[in-house]
């Protein structure tokens, strides 16, 4: 039964976090890559350094999944609190640690119900979590022409493990 | 019965081309904000311009579909074949008249099932679309930064219609 469910699905929930997740690893690597100093200076066209672009990430993650789980939102906050490499990347693993244990609490009939995301953006919960991992996608994309642009190769694309 | 089963998705078939569509969308916004010269010669970093980009987008939208449905491949070809902004925009729009039909044949089953898409490649048919759309999303995120660089506001990431 549990089987012939999953079959049906075009995609299962389980898929779809590992997907994200396998964004998040990526995206991880990529400000390992930047250097200290660069990771919160270097920017191009007067867009945002990859520093303040990753708070952003942060902002989104958990908070986001948090308000889809429980219908609770905060105003949304990207205000900037980590000056460091190191506190940055102790920020993204506290969301990789907490963001499992909500994803077994969202329950499947929230993916086609209406979420008003961070109380602003109206859209439904599947369609939700598709914007916030596109974005990660779309800024990340921007951290690897940062990346190239100091000379630094950034990680393959294709890797997410 | 119909709307049982739609409900009991997580994402329907329809809402995930209407994804697809609405990132080709905004691509083809991306492409129409170049200046025609900047197009195919401006970069940062050794990477390509953006009309490089574009080529292989369109090299993989509609093989790449055409071949999860069918099963047959082509070789993998994203040669240079426009050198205007104009023939670019024109086999923008002719994969974006292709696509519907070939969606419309794929059989709800190769969501799941194994692909090697352009022989190369090993995933399932979703994870292999869901590779499409972050690596147009990926990419078109450089041309951001290259819009930026180039003193361009680029479209509104949000804007999908």
């Amino acid at each position: 039964m549990e089987t012939k469910m999953k079959e049906s699905q075009l995609v299962t929930k389980d898929q779809l976090f590992e997907h994200w997740e396998g964004h998040r690893r990526l995206t991880r690597r990529v400000i390992e890559a930047f250097p200290e100093n660069e990771l919160f200076t270097f920017n191009i066209g007067g867009m945002r350094p990859f520093g303040a672009i990753v708070q952003e990430l942060l902002a989104i993650a958990e908070p986001g999944l948090k308000g889809i789980v429980t219908g609770d939102w905060q105003p949304f906050d990207e205000s900037l609190k980590y000056s460091t490499k190191e506190e940055l990347l102790e920020a993204w693993d506290r969301t990789t640690a907490n963001l499992p244990s909500l994803w077994e609490q969202l329950k499947e009939e929230r993916f086609q119900q209406t979420v008003l995301s961070f109380e602003q953006y109206e859209g439904t919960g599947i369609s939700t979590l598709q914007y916030f991992v596109d974005n990660e996608i779309h800024h990340r994309g921007q951290g690897y022409v940062y990346l190239r642009a100091l000379g630094i190769e950034p990680p393959f694309f294709w890797e997410r493990e």
